[in-house]
């Protein structure tokens, strides 16, 4: 990373940040599936107001008084007026279109609610760019790119709405979100419980902070979801890293290497080849989050129970050959990157393409959201790695010019300590890797857990299906109970 | 003000600053007494330890990554470790030191409850500067003086004595303050659960802001303490004005009025002769803040019921000629200032005197915390005069470079809508013109008032006195309850 340093700012490619995160393999786990979100052509076809609010650009400080748009979508088909209640997605690391289009479930209850959504973009993302262009040209404008401000955002925004939209004055609102939007909307409910009434955090890792779970947890819920998809699925997987360093060692090795996995631009040294392993894995990670029960059109379409797809390559006995092992490897991974056939190669630093949305979050990553993560190539199927905070805040030192606080988040947001907080349900896939960091026991009566063991990445929040399992309707419908309940609480109370 | 702009920087001398406020008459109310916080020679001595703690500069952004030295104040005579409770008083916009000596009540209960005191003290107050002798010198380095900052100092010093005191790990800690002091105590709770069990808030208005009380409450508070001790007491001080304005006219009328007060510096205009008024009035504020039921030492003895005593030469029937009625009120203001004959005259800046706190609760005022004020003549004792906002917000532009946000202290800290919190003690006394601005109901079972009505301002945090009145003995004994129950639920949970 040396040499980098603050040459990255404004040149910085998403594929070179990636790639240099990957060398030191130093990467922050992203929670969106990139490039992903695109609805689905069997979803319903869905129609929002796209309006724009003066937010400021600090909320904690008054010498930058300025504002910038903050983009949010509104739809109101449903909605009960006057004190019928909001639906606000707290949106996380992305357009917030792609939340929108790919959180069915809010669609779906709107009516039976006559509530109104809300899709509030977060700062730094989509189109609420707080400087536009140049929000990410120097850290001086990637200053105002925290947890804590976005969160000031939703609140200050839901004020004004109830302040100027006709009947909204006593509407009831509901904060709700997956993964980082998840973790947004529970802190919401615990920061600001005068805003909205409860939340809905669905598959959000509120507790994948230091010293709060162990950093190893993560790696084994992906390897779990490939162990029980076939057999020995797990296990090859295991063993491909040291047939990929075995094979890689040659010049013919590489090359038949880039050849086998159809590789756009061929792997030329071992930086490249260790950037690939890290592609790979986060390839099986991705896969583990979208492992749903139904075919899912992200980037590219993907089968239903993809990981099951994925594992009939690689259900053979070991030992076989290197060459054998892999090729069972570049099969699998074109179930992902290729299930329709119609990709001519595969490009290893696909995964980081689609939107800034990347390189804020690396930012997020480097500051607050500290989330440590570990494998020991044991309990999961991994290349051993240890979880090195320093060596992590030097690179995000190199890069941004800041260093990771690791206690803040913990300290800011309660940590495992939130029993005090209320109206929060925290809902979590035992397929999903980010469960690990989940909140998966009751905490009280109104802080409660919905497992769906069936489920990946926040499934509850997406449409229903006739292929869901029984597990996630019940999950929803227990969702829209509490819904209904805070919404009676909060009429009892105005 | 025009002019005053952005020269007032580094030559801003604090009656200047004052005097400006006045001018207009736009200044924020003060909640601290000028000067006053001197341990009474009474009290029993006490015995703390000094200490500083590197602290952020910013919490909320990670661009400015320097750190301070945080002061606090710590006690452990009494502390049964491990686990002890911490008595930890939230400082206010003052030296700490003179809250730790003017919360006797902490100091007495810390035996009975093996509690270990820490009084840390508020970034931009006493010692604790950001940036030294500098830190007030423009609007760049006062950026950081916010009570979110403030809160977040008390949560990363708690988690840090929790982590490196020996005993301290699993102690609960509650959070005590008076005041703005107060104001953050009950914050803290509710933005901090996991750091603080619960708090009590004495005498803190956290309704004193736009649109939650009717803004000229707190003179009627103030009108109504003159009115109940002595006869007709408030009715002269209500003609008083126009007594003064009647005499002012003329340069004789403005020498006689001068030398009638023994004012240090005898008035020249009328610009002069409206600080005059302003002086008065924040002394009879004062003086109700103030009223307590024993003799007590601020920066001059003052007599038991201090307004009572005033009031014996304010006792007359009108109409008298204002000669006479001003008479009364210079032998009435003497008593706040001249009560044992020292003083060779009086100086009408002498309430500004103290400390840079003065210049620090401005800037809070002019950005956070809008308090509105008014008056109108009938139901006060004071001149009419209207909430102006927008004047208000000029004359912060014009000082600081910054505008106040009459509505975020609102959004942040939940406005009335904040009974889903839990474990605070909004104590109150009902002689105090802030309990005007205070919680004066049980808001559930967990969020509790208790009003002392023979007690001024947070009377209940004081030393206990043979003459105190029994509203105040039961109020403390009743906080000391709930302090038992909360370190009760915290060792269950724990």
């Amino acid at each position: 990373m040396s040499g980098v340093g603050t040459e990255v700012w404004g040149v910085c490619l998403l594929t070179l940040c990636f790639a240099s995160f990957h060398v030191t393999a130093l990467k922050p786990q992203l929670f969106t599936i990139r490039g992903g979100g695109l609805p689905s052509s069997s979803d319903p076809p869905i129609s929002y107001k796209t309006s724009y609010f003066d937010q400021k650009i600090d909320h904690f400080g008054f010498l930058e008084d300025g504002t910038f748009k903050q983009r949010y979508l509104t739809a109101d088909q449903h909605w009960q007026r006057p004190g019928g209640p909001i639906l606000f997605y707290t949106g996380n690391e992305g357009d917030v279109t792609w939340f929108c289009n790919n959180t069915g479930f809010m669609w779906e209850v709107a009516e039976e609610l006559g509530a109104m959504l809300v899709f509030a973009e977060h700062r730094y993302y989509g189109e609420s760019l707080p400087f536009g262009p140049d929000s990410f040209s120097d850290s001086k404008r990637l200053n105002y790119l925290t947890s804590e401000q976005a969160l000031a955002d939703f609140a200050v925004l839901i004020q004004s709405l109830k302040k100027t939209l006709p009947g909204a004055e006593r509407s009831p609102v509901i904060a709700v979100g997956g993964s980082y939007g998840g973790m947004l909307s529970a802190w919401f409910r615990m920061k600001y419980p005068n805003v909205v009434v409860g939340a809905l955090a669905a598959s959000a890792p509120i507790w994948q902070f230091p010293g709060m779970v162990p950093c190893g947890d993560f790696y084994k819920v992906v390897t779990q979801d490939f162990a029980k998809s076939g057999f020995n699925c797990d296990t090859n997987i295991r063993e491909s890293w040291k047939a990929i360093n075995n094979v890689s060692s040659t010049a013919p090795g590489l090359q038949w290497l880039s050849e086998e996995f159809s590789l756009c631009a061929p792997l030329k040294n071992k930086m490249e080849v260790a950037a690939f392993k890290g592609w790979l894995q986060e390839t099986w990670v991705n896969l583990a989050m979208v492992d749903y029960p139904y075919p899912a059109n992200f980037l590219q379409p993907l089968p239903r129970w993809p990981i099951q797809v994925v594992c009939k390559s690689l259900s053979f006995d070991s030992p076989v050959s290197d060459y054998q092992l892999l090729h069972g490897v570049s099969q699998a991974v074109k179930v992902y990157y290729n299930f329709t056939g119609g990709a001519s190669c595969l490009n290893t630093s696909q995964t980081a393409t689609g939107s800034l949305g990347v390189l804020g979050w690396f930012y997020q990553a480097c500051t607050e959201m500290v989330m440590p993560m570990c494998s020991d190539g044991v309990q999961d199927m991994f290349e051993p790695e240890e979880w090195n905070f320093q060596a992590f805040s030097d690179e995000c030192s190199s890069m941004f010019g800041v260093r990771p606080r690791a206690d803040w988040a913990a300290t800011l947001y309660g940590g495992k300590d939130i029993a005090s907080h209320s109206n929060i349900i925290f809902s979590n896939g035992g397929l999903d890797p980010w469960s690990a960091g989940g909140v998966t026991q009751n905490l009280s009566d109104s802080l409660v857990s919905i497992m769906i063991p069936d489920g990946a990445h926040h499934l509850d929040l997406r449409y229903s299906n006739d292929l869901d399992p029984p597990s996630v309707r019940a999950a929803r419908a227990l969702e829209v109970q509490y819904f209904r309940q805070w919404i009676r609480q909060a009429e009892k109370t105005r």
